[in-house]
């Protein structure tokens, strides 16, 4: 059972000021964020949980909207009686400052130039999208969330939310993430930005209302697919089987099923996603270093939060030990936590698709969220 | 101590006829392979070695090329006294029909038009490349191999020749490689091959002698790159150091020292590497099955060869498991074959850089080849 029909709202910050000043210094402003509720906020406002989506997800977390295919993207985890149980929390999800699914992004109108801001727009961190949100939540007025979840980007969200605003948070849900981008993790998006950048319809960032550079952003990716798959999840699902043929074609068409996978699965995604929050987004998760300021220990000294932190086995692209140097942070400064690593086969993915092991860990740990 | 100074030498095939008829049907002639040799071949010319490059090496496996500032690809493990002692040993080693260093591929000349192949270059694969440097081993006068050996493409190569032309050789060492090619092998190079035809500089492979496509060459040889190194490779060698600059510059420009080494190896790699190369060496790479035509245990049944199969513990590209599978078989046909897992933290560019631990086994096991 799914949440029903849901509809994408909008917060646009009050004045005065309606801006934000960023981590680099630069104001941005005015500020729009899109956010999805789900279930219903209590007469004291304390059942709220917040959700927090990867790089390329949005504010649909759960739910349907009218003549949809498909629901959220967490649907199977958000809803009445799942793991983030709609019955009895307040769910909210919004698109982070620099998206492009109603939030102040690339994409958006610079209210000084009356024209999309393309690289004009200022490079954001966690961290703002972060205080951005906190608006939000403002806002809704809630003082304390009972929880703040999400899995890859979302999961390193969660984490610095608990380190920015430890007060408001009671708990945390960290799934298959990194205090930290490592090297080969900046490495494979800055191949990302170089296609996305090489494409010579992007120019420069400025091709709204042009062609769009869907070449690079296709070829940007088909190595994200990669590597949210394992190697023997790819194996599993398409081996060396043919597509649409008998034999190999000897020529540069796609001969086998994982090429047309890539290539359908990048097809879409130029459709649905704008190449500059591509750029600005990952830029922002290669710059997040939570023990870039301050000893990871020293960081979190004090922080009342509980956490649960969950991996995967088959995860490449944020492998388990990087948690675990986390939870050993954690557990050096007394804080509750409790760290799984699930035994799947799907790679970075699972935090979509392995479902069951990760609803009943859930349901069990927010049980205990006092 | 390497090699003196050596040059590539070139064999023609002789008329007639001056062609091969390649795996696909498709005639190609007139073939030209580029080729090394180091060491002197011995009367009775039983002491050759034939030494098969990777996806982008060439035929300069050892020694130096007068004015050069670096010695052939691996120049560490052939020379005198070396691994592959060319005290004892006459090594040869031949750029692959498809290259772009001097054998016949896209950028050679059609006789039959007067211009570079381009995109009308058959696809041609392993099978094909064996089969042509058969010819020259003819050529030289070579009945036995005392072995063939490579890494990566050149292991395989390595083994394709031992099915296919099993009383030639004596021995094979197989490096860091696969008897198939995987979905994400495939995946890999299909993400490479996009980027580099999406480049409008590509034009349908037609571009000799106007712009190259160097952004969707460049894009290609960065996913490369770090697919050839480890997680903890990368992560020792860059971690998150910035290069040039004291704090990240909330900018696209590079701020990693990672960025930085993906951009400078892939400008330096499209000075050198034909970008239709690319495409027709890794499409063969990916039609490579071993066992596509008969049971994997057949196609070892009463093979004479006797094998050395070397895998790395880090290497993700062709993991340790893939070789395994292949030893199994090989035993289950009691071919006399040695497996051993060298523990590296240097990924798949192992066997380009893990120098003393292959130069043990290959010498030990070269002593036992009679």
């Amino acid at each position: 059972m799914s949440e029903p029909f849901v509809e994408t709202k909008s917060y646009t910050f009050a004045q005065p000021p309606n801006e934000l000043v960023l981590k680099s210094g630069v104001k941005l402003g005015p500020i729009t964020l899109a956010y999805e509720t789900y279930g219903t906020l209590n007469a004291d406002k304390s059942n709220a949980i917040l959700i927090f989506h990867a790089l390329t997800g949005d504010a649909h977390a759960a739910g349907w909207h009218k003549d949809a295919k498909t629901p959220g993207w967490w649907d199977d985890m958000i809803g009445p009686g799942k793991a983030f149980d709609t019955a009895k929390y307040f769910v909210i999800c919004s698109n982070v400052i620099g998206g492009c699914k109603g939030s102040t992004g690339p994409s958006s109108i610079n209210p000084a130039t009356g024209k999309p801001y393309g690289l004009s727009f200022p490079v954001i961190t966690i961290e703002d999208m972060i205080v951005a949100q906190k608006h939000l939540i403002d806002y809704l007025g809630i003082k304390k969330l009972v929880s703040a979840s999400g899995g890859s980007m979302g999961g390193l969200m969660a984490l610095k939310w608990a380190v920015l605003y430890p007060e408001t948070l009671k708990s945390a849900i960290l799934v298959a993430t990194n205090y930290r981008h490592t090297a080969q993790q900046i490495a494979l998006h800055e191949v990302a930005r170089q296609a996305i950048m090489s494409d010579p319809d992007w120019h420069n960032g400025d091709y709204y209302g042009k062609s769009i550079p869907k070449r690079g952003l296709a070829v940007s990716r088909m190595i994200g697919h990669i590597t949210y798959m394992s190697e023997r999840s790819m194996e599993e699902k398409f081996g060396r089987r043919l597509k649409g043929k008998e034999k190999v074609g000897y020529d540069f068409s796609h001969d086998f099923e994982v090429e047309s996978y890539l290539k359908y699965r990048s097809d879409n995604f130029v459709q649905r996603f704008d190449a500059n929050s591509y750029l600005y987004i990952s830029k922002a998760l290669d710059y997040f270093d939570l023990a870039e300021e301050a000893d990871l220990q020293k960081l979190f000294k004090g922080v009342p939060t509980k956490f649960l932190v969950i991996t995967f086995t088959s995860d490449w692209l944020y492998p388990s030990y990087q948690s675990k140097q986390m939870v050993k942070a954690m557990k050096a400064n007394d804080i509750d936590v409790s760290f799984i690593e699930i035994d799947t086969t799907y790679g970075h993915d699972s935090f979509l698709v392995e479902i069951e092991g990760q609803s009943k860990l859930v349901k069990h740990f927010l049980s205990n969220v006092q």
